[in-house]
């Protein structure tokens, strides 16, 4: 019997599989700091005391020794690799347990997309928890993969790694009773609902944490997060690639709300993974701003395992897995070596596990667009347009309007004001499907960029200065099976294929991010003046971020929640 | 649906069913206290903010509001009561939920006994939980009522009050891997197992706790919690009748470790219930001894919520039960009015819930003695004899060798050296076996006392000064079907009929209280010195606590952990 084996070992009957002599103990459930030997047995933390030998033995040279870290609230596809891969870069940063939404593939292969992180999850060298994602897809004015209801996400809990519901973004659906919502609470009732509520209030808020929603990574100020934590919520303080709350969300952190706080990432790029980290990038970040690194290190641990209800990790305690970060400073903490189960899997910063083998099936076809339906054709029907006004860095933009660029009775784009072609084209069922609109703020002058990643829907967009740039580029991600393209006009300039629903790839997360970077450069260079005009564009199709977004439907005004003419007929604004 | 309905209560579209209005709220979350109005509908919380109106409405008037109190550990039996009117003596204490290990009745019905405590708590104006009895018998070195294993208990698990395993008390069971301990540690792995490991540190606590069990309420040392909490253990901090481990544990409270710990009362008589109080007194006592109040309610509250995973109450926050307490002083906390589910259930200190009616069912009888059995005449086999050496309160006792008192060929009782007969005779199966000794301290002059609890076995236990009176008041216990009685020769002094189980009465339990404290003055009329024979007179079976113990199968020699003889063999000891 397994735990008889763990019992001897403890007990000094039977050589344990591995004893770390010589650490310093980070013991988040006591708050103390002290020289302590780590005996591992089973993948168990069985002891914590001097005398022990094991069929390995670690001398630390005193070095810390602490819990590995959990991220609260990650989504695996915007690493744009797969799980095993985005898993090996978490395991470099210390991070043994990630809690992940599988929203994005969910847009594209419903809930076979979420089965389908399970099943990669399961070569992953750290523990991959899948929350069943709540808004498949995000509102009715678009057109994504399949639709994911109540019936479909209950099965999900039979799995011992879905833990509940995931960010249930449709606020108003939650405080206004929309009945497939309330379907989706009273699915997972008594389980862990995550929250997703940025910037409400008041009795909106109350009732939207009444129905029993227990967390929010959206805060970002101080007073929205103590707001929410009176009233009982957990705050997952976020730092994306983008959303970056941690600072801000500091002087939250008190000797009292500690232990109802955790760290999340939410969406990291590959170079935010690579060159920043992860939740140890938070960990260092909050330390270095004088949060007491015990408690940052609570924050990263045994919070989330707390919150989760992961009670056999979070702290390096008997009876826990024996999960767990070396390091050599307090003050800025690197992992040295990484533990998952008490098997080595990171060392110097490097994952050290093996590669998970691709899947031996061929990826499911994800681009499924209706031939012919590249036409980008405007004709004028009218002299003023609608033109969504995307800011460098934002998932925001300006809803403005301007005099439209008419040339023999069609609108076009005019690079002299900044005023290119945006296309959201139907990826899924083939449809025929395509949104056509303007935007400003890309600054190309010539050519095109397209990609498959178009939050949340994840449709095909394309913005360009031309016609025949924009057709290229859409046709070259078509071909690819999905992916990144920019062009100019005839010569196809740099592509990063994501053959995995067309938004992720197996390729090794180094290559993922040289190819990227090469993508921006080429984009650069074509005149655009955005920081990241790919991961600009996949948001310029999200229709519940303010305020003029473009879906295969068409444009959205998302103050009035509703589709909107291309032209402004005169007088009516 | 009821779950619509409490949102739209917190939106403000439909009227709540209470509102509590002017309260200064403790929030026991956020560490903060600060006025709110409190809004109750369906039973639970649903917003905290002005300006609400509801069915009824109450003015606090700016009294405080805290989390109604949950006693992690407690035996119910020792009230003497039956879990409804044990129940309404807590509800008055603002004690709301209270996690009960039957393990009393269990050695008397076995698994039959855990399941009426679960059916009797149904009536009870408060939550009662159960932790199913791990220990029954506590060794083989008695006769109870029926033993109980893993699969006895496992099923339990079905019932949602049934929130995992008791206090594992057979600890040299658990850090030898004895198979059948093992056994219940797997029904149960995956839920909350309490410990019970007095006095045990290094290797064999490093065991006990790399088993999975989780808590301990033993400790009587700040050194000895503080190695359990480091090692990964919750620590239940014990405020019994007998056992007082409050104030030497405070050291241990501090702003690290507070998460980590929780209040019980394990065992209480009525006489505490009523003068002292239960968790209430804990939470009083603490805080008059320097103890934060925010801290000594966490305690209390959240820290026992969080424990047992109970993650509906322990708060006063939104989507959580509306368990409350309501008081005007943090420096002398008195439950003013006391909520559950926002139902008021006590005020001023007293329980207004109705009595549950008793059950229909008469009581199943557990007085099985077998006719004739009552022969408590011990033929002289030597000139030395083993003595209990009983010590007034305490569970303990010496393990003592004295010249007999020989009379006509027998071993008598000699009040003149306060050497009295004791015998414990098997009430459960008519098997007619008796242990007899011989017992000092209890100073009786004449007459005899006896009584049905007799832990953990519950067989009829019988001090006195001649044979006489123990047969007679050993006959009154069987006629009444169980309790406690106290006589003097041919006349009955006084009696505590306990029908259910020979452990509890329906009674109310001021009745309990008035006639229990009537045996004690009979018995010290008798000559007794023990400030409580009857107590004490019911832990001298207990085999599991040091030193000299009397079973119905002989003597037991703790630390020997063995039956030994009556007489010493001269030369041997």
């Amino acid at each position: 019997m397994i735990l008889a084996d763990r019992i001897a070992a403890a007990r000094g009957n039977t050589l344990p599989d591995l004893v770390l002599k010589n650490a310093t103990l980070v013991n988040v459930l006591t708050g103390e700091i002290y020289p302590a030997d780590i005996v591992v047995h089973g993948g168990y933390i069985v002891a914590l005391g001097p005398g022990y030998e094991g069929r390995q033995t670690v001398d630390l040279g005193g070095r810390y020794v602490c819990p590995g870290f959990l991220d609260a609230h990650a989504h695996i596809e915007s690493s744009l690799c797969t799980p095993p891969e985005f898993a090996r870069m978490l395991a470099a940063c210390g991070v043994t347990s990630v809690i992940t939404d599988p929203h994005e593939i969910a847009n594209v292969y419903g809930v076979d997309g979420i089965r389908y992180m399970l099943e990669r999850a399961k070569g992953a060298p750290i523990n991959v928890f899948v929350m069943a994602s709540s808004c498949v897809p995000a509102t009715r004015m678009e057109t994504n993969g399949a639709a994911v209801e109540a019936p479909d996400l209950a099965p999900l809990l039979d799995s011992p790694w879905v833990l509940g519901l995931a960010e249930m973004m449709n606020y108003p659906g939650v405080i206004y009773g929309d009945e497939g919502i309330l379907d989706k609470l009273e699915a997972f009732s008594g389980r862990v609902m995550d929250g997703h509520i940025p910037a409400v209030s008041g009795r909106e808020l109350q009732a939207y944490v009444a129905a029993g929603i227990m967390s929010d990574h959206e805060c970002t100020t101080p007073e929205e997060a103590l707001e929410k934590l009176r009233l009982g919520m957990t705050l997952f303080i976020r730092e994306g690639t983008t959303t970056r709350n941690l600072l801000p969300l500091l002087p939250v952190i008190n000797d009292d709300t500690w232990p109802r706080i955790c760290f999340c990432t939410d969406d990291r790029q590959p170079a935010s993974l690579m060159d920043e980290g992860s939740i140890d990038f938070m960990v260092r970040q909050a330390i270095a701003h004088g949060v007491d690194p015990m408690t940052a290190i609570r924050i990263a641990t045994i919070n989330t395992a707390n919150y989760f209800r992961l009670y056999d990790r979070g702290a390096v305690a008997l009876g826990r897995r024996a999960d767990l970060v070396v390091f050599s400073s307090l003050h800025d903490l690197r992992p040295e070596r990484v533990y998952r189960d008490g098997v080595l899997i990171a060392e110097g910063g490097v994952c050290i596990a093996p590669s998970a083998p691709p899947p031996t099936a061929a990826d499911r076809p994800s681009m499924n667009v209706k031939p012919g339906a590249l036409d980008f054709r405007i004709p004028a029907q009218g002299a003023t347009i609608r033109v969504i006004g995307a800011i460098g860095d934002q998932v925001v933009t300006a809803n403005r309007t301007e005099v439209a660029t008419v040339v023999n009775g069609e609108a076009v784009a005019d690079v002299s004001r900044d005023l290119l072609k945006i296309a959201t084209i139907e990826r899924h069922h083939a449809t025929g499907q395509i949104g056509l609109g303007f935007i400003s703020g890309f600054g190309l002058k010539r050519g095109a960029i397209a990609g498959s990643v178009g939050h949340d829907h994840h449709n095909l967009i394309v913005i360009g200065a031309d016609d025949a740039s924009m057709q290229h580029a859409a046709q070259a991600v078509i071909e690819m099976g999905g992916g990144l393209a920019v062009v100019d006009g005839g010569s196809l300039l740099g592509t990063l294929p994501l053959p995995v629903a067309g938004l992720m790839t197996d390729a090794p997360m180094a290559e993922v991010r040289r190819a990227y970077d090469a993508l921006i450069t080429e984009a650069h260079g074509l005149g655009s003046t955005m920081p990241d005009p790919f991961m600009t564009m996949s948001f310029m199709g999200l229709e519940v971020i303010p305020s003029l977004k473009l879906t295969d439907l068409g444009l959205v005004d998302v103050e009035a929640f509703q589709l909107v003419d291309l032209f402004v007929v005169e007088g009516v604004q």
